[in-house]
C-alpha cells in the first residue's frame, strides 16, 4: 500500500520495537536517514535499533558515534533508501519478506512491504525522513540535523548535482540552524582523500588518452594499480566520473580490469550523447548520461571495441 | 559613511548613469554581483554599465551572454566585491578617487568610497546584491538569478566551505525558483577542468612528497611544468588546496617556482596548526588556516626552510 509523509508518521507513531534496516555498502543517506529515524523514534520513547548488512563503517563515526544497536526482538521492520531486496545482503534472508515499512526516493524500487513511502523526486532518502520526523513533532537535535544534512549534502554532490531541489537547499539552512556541524561533514565528505586514492588517481591519470578530437577521454584502472596503491574497492567510487568533467569531452569511458581478464566499461556522457544506447550496442545498459558493459580483453581490444561504439554516437 | 542594505538602495534609487565596477582577474561573485545589480538597476529605467579591469573572460560568458556595455558618461561609480583601490588595476588611476558605492563582503576592506556598504559576515558580495535588489523591488528574472547562484556556489565552492550560513542555502533555494540554471553552472564552475589544467594536475601529483609521518604534504609547481602543460596562472587556481586534503594532513605546502627562481610558498593547515605562525617566522603571513610567504631557492633549499618552520608547529 502506498503511503505519503503523514500516514508513514502516523504509523510509526503506533509502533514499537523498531528495527530499521539499511543497504549494503551503505552511503551517507543510508546512515543518515536511518540514524535520524532511530534517534526520533528514540525521543518518543520507543525502542528501536539500526541494522546495516555491513555494520557500522567507520569512515562514518562522525555520524553515529561509537553506536551500539539495542538488544530486542523486532516487532515492525522499516527499511530506510533500500531499492530492492538484494541490497539487504546478509540480511535479506530474515527480513526482506516482512517488511512492514519501505521509506526510499530510488526510481525503481522492487521491494516488497506493507507500507511503501517511495518518493523518486527527493533527492535523497533524508528529503522524506526530514518531513516524517516534522510530523513526528520531534525537535532536531544537533545529531538528527547532523545525519539529515550528511544525506542530504552526499546524494547530491554537496548540491552540485542536477538532482538537487529548492526544498534540499532550505533543509540543509534549517539544519544547519539545528546545530549540523556542516564544515566538519562537508570536510570529511567532500575534501578528504585516503593516500591510496590519490596514488589510484595518478596512476589512473597516466592512462588517459584523447580520440576523435578530444571529444572522447579514456582511462583505465590495471589490476595491478589498484593492487599496488594498496586500495579497497570501495575507494574507487566516483573515479569514472573524472573523464567526462575534462573541457570538451563528450563521452568519458572507464575500463576496469576484472579478475577473468575481461574489462568492466563505465561511460559517462554530457548532453545529448547516449550513454545507454552506446553500452546497448555491447550488451550493457542504464541511463541516459550514465551506463556500463563488460567487454572482453586484453585492454587494446577492449578499448577497440568502446571506440567503435563511441565514435558514431558523438556530436 | 558606513551604510546599510536599504540605505544602499534608497541611494541606488535616486541615481543614473551608473558605472558598476568589479575587480581584476574577476571570478564568479565578481561579475555575478556586478551583472545582477547592473540588470536589476536597468529593470528600473536606469543607464549603467559594468566595467572591470580584465573585460569579460569567456569563462563566464554563459552568465553575461555577448554583453556590450553602454557608452555614457557616468555620473556615479559602484563598486561591487572589490577589496582595494589596486584590484582596480588598469581602472584604479581613473576612477579610485571618486568611488560613490562600495559593496563589498572582504575582511579587510580599504577602498575609499562615500559610502560603504562592507558586510564580513556575508558568505559573497551576492549575498548583499540579493537583499539590495529585493529592497528595490526588483523581481529576479531568470539572467539575474543565475548571476546571483554563481556568486554564491562560487565564493561558499558550492557550498563546501566553512563560510557557507543558512542564508546562502536559502537565497540559492529561491534563485533556483526564479529559473537559475543551476545544473549547468554546477557543470561549467565545478565540473569542468582544461585539459592543461589536467596535465599540471598530474605534473604537480608526480612531485608530492610526505615528511613527519605523512602529518606534512608538500607539492612544487617548477616553471618547467607550467610550460610543458600550457597553462595560464590563473589555471593554476586551487592547486594549494590540495595537500591539505589527504588523509591525516595537518599542513599542505605548495612550493611555486618564480622567475627569479625563488619560491612562493602556500600553506593550508587543518585545526589548530597556525599557518600564519608559521610562514610569520618565514617573514609572511596570512590567515590561521591559510597563508603565505617567499623563500630563496633552490627548490631543495625551499623545501628545507619550510620544513623547519613547519614542524614544531604539527601536533
Amino acid at each position: 500500500m502506498t503511503i505519503d509523509l503523514q500516514q508513514a508518521a502516523q504509523l510509526l507513531c503506533g509502533w514499537d520495537d523498531i528495527l530499521i534496516l539499511t543497504h549494503q555498502k551503505p552511503d551517507g543517506d543510508a546512515y543518515g536517514s536511518a540514524f535520524a529515524l532511530l534517534w526520533a523514534l528514540e525521543r518518543l520513547g520507543k525502542r528501536a535499533r539500526v541494522e546495516t548488512p555491513d555494520g557500522y563503517l567507520p569512515g562514518f563515526r562522525f555520524l553515529f558515534g561509537n553506536y551500539s544497536p539495542k538488544a530486542f526482538e523486532p516487532r515492525f521492520v522499516v527499511t530506510s533508501d533500500v531499492a530492492g531486496p538484494e541490497l539487504l545482503g546478509s540480511l535479506a534472508e530474515r527480513w526482506a519478506h516482512r517488511v512492514d515499512l519501505c521509506i526510499d526516493h530510488h526510481k525503481i524500487n522492487n521491494l516488497s512491504a506493507a507500507y511503501r513511502l517511495v518518493v523518486p523526486q527527493a533527492a535523497a532518502t533524508c528529503q522524506l525522513t526530514y518531513h516524517i520526523i516534522r510530523h513526528l513533532g520531534v525537535c532536531f537535535t544537533p545529531a538528527i540535523a547532523a545525519a539529515i544534512y550528511t544525506g542530504i549534502a552526499t546524494d547530491t554532490g554537496c548540491f552540485r548535482y542536477a538532482n538537487t531541489n529548492p526544498e534540499v537547499h532550505r533543509i540543509a539552512a534549517n539544519m544547519m540552524e539545528a546545530g549540523a556541524d556542516y564544515a566538519l561533514i562537508n570536510k570529511l565528505m567532500f575534501d578528504t582523500k585516503t593516500k591510496g586514492r590519490l596514488e589510484i588517481d595518478r596512476l589512473v591519470m597516466e592512462t588517459l588518452e584523447y580520440y576523435f578530437d578530444g571529444r572522447c577521454a579514456v582511462i583505465s584502472i590495471p589490476n595491478a594499480a589498484v593492487e599496488r596503491a594498496g586500495v579497497l574497492e570501495e575507494e574507487l567510487d566516483g573515479i569514472s566520473a573524472f573523464p567526462r568533467t575534462i573541457e570538451g569531452v563528450q563521452a568519458g569511458v572507464t575500463l576496469r580490469e576484472k579478475p577473468d581478464g575481461n574489462y568492466r566499461v563505465s561511460l559517462r556522457t554530457n548532453g545529448d550523447v547516449d550513454a545507454s544506447a552506446i553500452c546497448g550496442k555491447l550488451g550493457g545498459g542504464g541511463h541516459k548520461n550514465a551506463a556500463g558493459c563488460t567487454v572482453p580483453g586484453p585492454l587494446e581490444e577492449a578499448k577497440k571495441l568502446v571506440l567503435a561504439a563511441v565514435e558514431p554516437e558523438l556530436l
